[in-house]
């Protein structure tokens, strides 16, 4: 709503921001994670002038032979460390994601509780958003191929290797979020 | 396996342990949680030479308009409040727990992935309990009504009033861990 009520008359004739968001995103620290068990991913971004730059990437890898609370920790604490270090105020996780039965829904749930209650208990507003909506935002086309958002994030972050899957997922959370909230929209991502 | 090993010849003839176990299970503290987003329940247990007492107990209670998030971070902040103050070493769950749907699995997964992860951290070890298991440990029939199994809490526990569903449930949780792993059993509460 702030952004509907203070609108931007004066765009930057320099340095546009890649999404053509008010500049008041500039500075801002977003975490995406792309949550599982095994290997949850997450990108930290920050919004800069010339557009969004990478901080922090990586998988939070969890032996196949770890007990589910031992991986559970680890994410926990993994996260903890990626907030202290990089300090992110905004945290977005997808919105609705797939589970093919009820015993992957709830692993997938405890994955995904871990991490949002370490953000949570840190002051980060949370956002989701849905899946189509990411990829349209990095691709322009909702039903693209991992492959090619993961080309994509590679490309908008200039990064010189193709992050790997779970990260390259998270990173594109991070982006799409602030393009979403860079533009004028009334509705942008939802909080949770 | 170490219960095996080394069994106790000389029982007790004064005050022997409620559940017929060795005395090393003697000031053993376990908390049993029941995790749900709105209302975990908690129950911190000691193991005491007369049979187990309690230390604490209680539902976190998570308003119906708070998001997700909040719920979370609230679950996790109040356990490791508990976790300071009492310092258990063994905390348990329910092992299968029935979900709805999809939605509800993910939700109720949430919730538990934030409750376990605190407790990983810590370094508690964590055991799973069946439902019936736990029932049947406590009141003698796996099919037993919730009703049934608050009321046999209460007076295992002796305490005054009968406790609300939610800690009900996990101070069942920490007792039947405490008699199950009291007993010469080979197949004991299943560690994850």
């Amino acid at each position: 709503m702030e952004r509907l009520q203070r609108p931007r008359k004066t765009p930057e004739p320099a340095v546009a921001p890649a999404a053509g968001g008010p500049r008041s995103r500039e500075g801002l620290v977003v975490l995406g994670i792309d949550p599982s068990l095994r290997g949850t991913g997450y990108g930290v971004v920050r919004q800069g002038k010339n557009g969004p730059s990478v901080l922090a990437q990586g998988t939070i890898a969890c032996g196949a032979s770890w007990p589910v609370t031992r991986c559970l920790g680890h994410i926990a604490q993994t996260l903890r460390q990626v907030l202290a270090e990089f300090h992110p105020t905004i945290c977005v996780v997808e919105g609705l994601f797939y589970a093919q039965n009820l015993r992957t829904a709830i692993v997938m749930g405890q994955a995904r509780g871990a991490s949002l209650a370490v953000v949570a208990e840190a002051g980060l507003e949370v956002y989701e958003m849905a899946p189509r909506k990411v990829k349209q935002a990095i691709v322009g086309y909702g039903a693209a191929q991992k492959e090619a958002v993961a080309k994509m994030v590679q490309r908008m972050l200039r990064l010189t290797e193709l992050p790997a899957p779970d990260a390259a997922d998270a990173l594109a959370l991070a982006i799409a979020y602030l393009q979403e909230t860079g533009r004028y929209l009334i509705a942008g991502p939802k909080k949770i």
